[in-house]
C-alpha cells in the first residue's frame, strides 16, 4: 500500500501556503505529505495546521475502538461504503498495527480495501507513532484537523482500545463506538475496566457467530440504565450497518440538541491544548539536557551509587525550571 | 481480591525508615502500602524507594507480553508454581485489565489463582495507572525496585503488548517473552509491527489447539536467522513450562556471559532516568499553569479564534522555560 507522498518528492518544494491551499481543495497528495510531517513531529506541519485551523470544525469524528480481531476494519469498510452512497466524504485514521488499513492484514482484506483506496472521496491513513513527547493524542488531533480541513464529512478513527494512549485517542472523537464480538469475554473485562466510561455506542459485531444473542443479553445486563445503546452488526454479511450509522447520527443530533456538543468541544480543545503544552515543554527543556551527564548518572544508577530519584532531581534542578 | 493495605490503616503511621525495613524483610503489607503510593504518584513513595534502591538489582525481571486471551496469566501461574517448587521467591505485576490477577477474570480463574495468593513466597499486584506524567513506565520501574528490594528472585510483568506504553513496559524487563496462540493471526501482525524487536523469547501457547504446528512453522519462517527461540507450551495442560523456564535462564546466562547484561542495565537506567526527568519537569511546570487561562484559550480554540499551536506557545512562553 504505497503512500501518496512517496510518489512525489517535488511536492516538498511547495510553500506552506501552497500546501494549505491544496489541502483545502481536498488534495490527497498534499495531505499525505503533511501527515508524514505530523508523524515526525516536524515544526512545518504545525505551521500549515495553523493556516488550516480556522477552516476546521465541520467534520464529525467517530472513534471505533475494540480488541484486535473484533472486526473494526471491516465495520469501517462497510460504514464507508454506506456513507459514500450518500455522497459523504470520508477520512479514515488507524493506529491499530494489525489493521488492514495499515497494510498489516491478510491478502483477502487488502484486496477488499482496494476499492476505497481508489475512491477520491475516501482518504485512508495509518499513523505511525514517533517523535511526539506528549503522547499519541498529539498526532490524532493534528491528523483530524488536517482531514477536517480537506472537507471530510466523517472522520473514522480505528484504535485497539487498550492502554492509556488508546483511551486518549478515543477521547479525540465526538462519538465513541466500542466494538466487541460474541467471543469477547476478555474484552468485556476491558470494558468494565474503562471503555464503558468512554463509549457512546456499543456494537456487538460478528452477530452471525454462536453466542451472539447471549453476549447482547449479558451486555444489556451490564449496561443497565447507563443509556448506552447496543447495536448488532455482522460486517462480513453487511448486516446492521445502516442502523449503526443511524445511531451515530442520533448521537450527534443529541449532542447538538442538549448542549453537550459544546461541552465536548471545549473538553477536546482543552485536552489538545494540554497535550501540546506538554509536548512543547518537553521538547524545549529536554534539548537543554546534557547527554553525557545522563549517561554518567545512568552508570551511577547501575552501580547503585545514586538512586534514580536523586539523579532525576539533580538534572531538573540544573535546568532551572 | 482485597489488597493488603486496605486492612490496615494504622500502617500509615509508620515512618519511611520503618516501612523500608519491613519491605527489606519481605513484608507484603508494607509493600502493598508503598505500591499504592507509587500508583498515586506520591512523593513519599519516592522517599522510600530512595532508601531501598541500594538494595536492589538482584531480581531477574521477565516481561510476558501478548494479546488479551493469549493465556499469559495461566502461563505466569504455571511458571510461578514451577519456580516455587525450586524455592524461588516470585513477584507478579500486571497491567492487563483483563488479567485474572487484576480481579477481572471469570470465577474459575480466580479460584485457580487463590493458591498463590495464600503463598507467602509470591507477591501479586495489578497496577492501576494514574498520577504519573511520564507514562506507565514510571510505575513499572518503581514497582520492580520495590519487589526487588523485598527479595524476590523473579519478577514477572504481564502486559497486553500493544501501544507505545506497553512497549515501554516490556522495555523494563531483562528477558521479554512474547506470547502468541495458534489462533493469533492478528497477533502475528502486531509482532511484525514491533514486538519482534523487543522479544527475546517467543512462546506459542495453547499448543493443544488445532493449527498449533502450522503457527510454529509460520513463525520459524518469519523469524529466520534472528536468533529468537520459539517455545511451545500449553499452560492449561502444564506442558512446556520447564522448557520455557530453562529458556529464560539460558537467556539470562547469555546476557551475563556476553556483557549484554551490563548494556541492558545501562539502557534500563537511562530509560528510567529520562522518564523520571519528564515526570519531574511536567509536575513542576504544569503547577504554574493558570487554569483560567487554559479554559479561556480552549474556548477561543473552540470558536476558531486562535489555533492550538499559537495557544500552546503562548502558555509555554509565559512559563519562561
Amino acid at each position: 500500500m504505497s503512500r501518496p507522498e512517496n510518489k512525489q518528492t517535488s511536492r516538498g518544494a511547495l510553500s506552506g501556503d501552497e500546501l494549505a491551499a491544496l489541502i483545502l481543495r481536498g488534495d490527497a497528495r498534499a495531505a499525505g505529505q503533511v501527515l508524514t510531517w505530523i508523524e515526525d513531529g516536524e515544526q512545518r506541519a504545525k505551521e500549515i495546521l495553523k493556516l488550516l485551523y480556522p477552516r476546521t470544525g465541520r467534520a464529525h469524528v467517530v472513534g471505533l475502538t475494540g480488541a484486535m480481531g473484533s472486526g473494526k476494519s471491516s465495520l469501517i469498510e462497510r460504514i464507508t461504503a454506506e456513507l459514500r452512497n450518500a455522497k459523504k466524504e470520508i477520512g479514515v485514521l488507524t493506529v491499530d498495527p494489525s489493521s488492514p488499513f495499515s497494510g498489516g492484514a491478510l491478502l483477502g482484506d487488502r484486496v477488499r480495501m482496494r476499492s476505497h483506496f481508489l475512491d477520491q472521496g475516501v482518504f485512508i491513513r495509518s499513523l505511525a507513532t514517533r517523535g511526539h513527547q506528549g503522547g499519541l493524542s498529539n498526532y490524532i488531533y493534528q491528523a483530524v484537523h488536517l482531514l477536517d480541513a480537506m472537507g471530510k464529512d466523517y472522520i473514522l478513527i480505528e484504535t485497539i482500545g487498550t492502554g492509556q494512549d488508546q483511551i486518549e485517542i478515543a477521547g479525540a472523537a465526538h462519538t465513541v463506538v466500542v466494538v466487541v464480538t460474541p467471543e469477547g469475554g476478555d474484552e468485556i473485562q476491558a470494558l468494565k475496566a474503562g471503555l464503558f466510561e468512554i463509549g457512546d455506542l456499543l456494537v456487538v459485531n460478528k452477530m452471525d457467530r454462536s453466542g451472539a444473542e447471549e453476549m447482547v443479553m449479558k451486555l444489556r445486563d451490564m449496561l443497565g440504565a447507563s443509556g448506552v445503546r447496543i447495536f448488532q452488526t455482522s460486517a462480513n454479511q453487511n448486516v446492521g450497518i445502516k442502523d449503526l450509522i443511524a445511531g451515530i447520527e442520533a448521537h450527534r443530533a443529541q449532542l447538538l440538541a442538549s448542549g453537550d456538543h459544546k461541552k465536548r468541544m471545549q473538553n477536546l480543545c482543552r485536552q489538545q491544548l494540554m497535550a501540546l503544552i506538554k509536548d512543547n515543554l518537553l521538547t524545549r527543556v529536554l534539548k537543554k539536557v546534557d547527554g553525557e551527564l545522563i549517561e554518567q548518572l545512568a552508570e551511577e544508577m547501575r552501580e547503585r551509587q545514586i538512586d534514580p530519584y536523586t539523579a532525576a532531581e539533580s538534572v531538573v534542578n540544573k535546568l532551572g525550571v
